[in-house]
């Protein structure tokens, strides 16, 4: 077991935390990320933050281990992050592999260094992409692009993932932390609960029709119509002044 | 109410004329606007153009405004024009905001100058995404991007937008009417109900699976066996001379 | 019927040998080229590639032949093509047009030269997008440079395919035997059996939910993990050697 969490104010931090295997993830972590996740989306904190440390963000699934109804707790923690209704960040530097590499694309926002070594590495351990990644990242590069680095392996780096459009930001490893702080201040500005929805919009919109979507968007909408962020809004907005909002998940 | 609207030629210009709010669009607005894509569908106009003025594109919604059922009528705007079957341009400089910002993504052609300015901005105001951006925004420039645009609200200017893949054209505000002609050109030279089929074949592709797109292109092209344009293309083609086509939407 | 194959080693290769129509694919090419693929799959060969042949990859249909019927071929190749299980690698140079063009977007990797000549050429003709084009190209490179390509036919070069993250590879006429021979020398050390059952979660997974993906990628693992391929990865992980796998589809 690696996963280790640390909370400080609103921010709830994950790790993968074991050097000599590029943090690499063990059979019995994935259902304490599962339920890390299930606690940080009923608590009052407000990001969840998956971070590199010892020089690394992931080395994906420990192999070697007992694999027995491993795959269903992988596939439950995805669908668990995938799902997470608050937003969720990726600080990445290093090896980020495997499901590893996967996790950090069912983040909301990534932040990574150049020195980020990306690799979908399936294809040369004889398994198969898995923890959503065959899914979601043809919907952020495309098909080809995606079938290039899943079918081969090869490994690109943190500008190469930024000249994909995969990166919220590429920056240094030193401007790393004002660069999260920045993204933090930024979100701070904003009604937490329209960033929740819209949130929420872009997941479920990704399986829906177009004429769906606009059904949960109208219905959304109409809610916030209903909720003080929205007056708060108006008034900042009419008043020229910057608007204070509840930052809450009440709807 | 604010929409204004004029045809010249076989093309139907709107704007949303008040400078005072950047081009805010009145709560009447929505259901005008639904009225003239449908009567532009009817008619002998093959160009649907909504176009900048006073300097900016739209600032979207106008906020402060009774809101009674405004969403049932933004969201019969958005899929009005969606479904419009005759090809819709866009031309924008300044503000693109909000529902302007969608609006102007919901066009099949965007020639934008690099001072555009494109903001999300809903979660500024405690509201949610609305006029189908929250579905069109990822399929245009992948999942990652959409929610960084979307979730924080960011603005970026034509260049960036360029360099996202969501335009025709970028060029100076100089230039746009040039290169908006030169589109016309290009569209005229070509078999207008094949124009306006290939664009059905995308949008409804986008919520088929791979087999079922196959089914429409295939009825569609033996539709146009059938036609006039299609042989008159191919007698050009076999004479090495330039296509006349009727240009109409008779299928 | 201008449709020939070779076979050297496990490679099979196809060519639309025509010099005078720049490769057009007669009526009669539709159905050799679905049984040509199906026997492909029955085979001991890996990789599939259609390759340029006398300067050119295809111009797509001939024009002014007997249609009848003609589109049930096109439709059934093409979905031959897609649903292919083995990899399909297309070599491009010169003219890829209509549905030369989308027969090249079906294959899982493409190299090309600058001298590509790229066109969704339907519009000149009174037709419209067919082989898959509709749905495949706004997967690829999103749906507004779709819409562009498609609804105005412009031609776009190798250069500018590759900006829009549609190659494998962008290289010289002289470099491309060599950047073939490295994609498959690269794709040869990978397991053959999980590189088949990753594109078949790609291709599913694009008419799947993310929860439905998650499924599939669930089912595949489980199925490696009783794989001898699986069993000879995790050795050489842990032994520091390169694997070597059966490189066959038994599953």
């Amino acid at each position: 077991m690696v996963l280790e969490s640390k909370i400080e104010n609103d921010i709830k931090y994950l790790y993968f935390n074991d050097k000599a295997s590029l943090n690499a993830i063990s059979s019995g972590d994935w259902k304490s990320l599962k339920s890390e996740i299930e606690s940080f989306e009923k608590s009052d904190q407000k990001y969840l933050v998956i971070k590199h440390i010892n020089g690394n963000y992931s080395a994906g699934a420990q192999l070697g281990e007992n694999i027995n109804s491993l795959m269903e707790d992988v596939s439950n923690a995805a669908e668990t992050l995938w799902n997470c209704k608050k937003p969720v960040i990726s600080l990445v530097n290093g090896i980020a592999a495997g499901a590893g590499s996967n996790m950090m694309l069912l983040s909301d926002f990534i932040i990574a260094t150049p020195e980020t070594r990306f690799i979908e590495v399936f294809v040369r351990r004889g398994l198969v992409v898995d923890f959503g990644g065959s899914w979601v990242l043809p919907r952020i590069i495309g098909i080809q692009k995606a079938k290039s680095l899943m079918m081969t392996s090869n490994e690109i780096n943190g500008t190469e993932l930024n000249n994909l459009g995969v990166l919220h930001k590429l920056c240094s490893f030193e401007d790393m932390d004002k660069e999260f702080e920045s993204l933090i201040e930024s979100l701070n500005k904003q009604s937490f609960i329209s960033i929740c929805m819209i949130k929420q919009q872009i997941r479920e919109g990704l399986d829906k029709t177009f004429s769906e979507s606009l059904d949960l968007e109208t219905e959304n909408q109409n809610k916030r119509f209903l909720h003080s962020d929205a007056a708060e809004g108006m008034s900042a907005f009419l008043e020229k002044r910057p608007p204070v909002y509840k930052n809450t998940l009440d709807e």
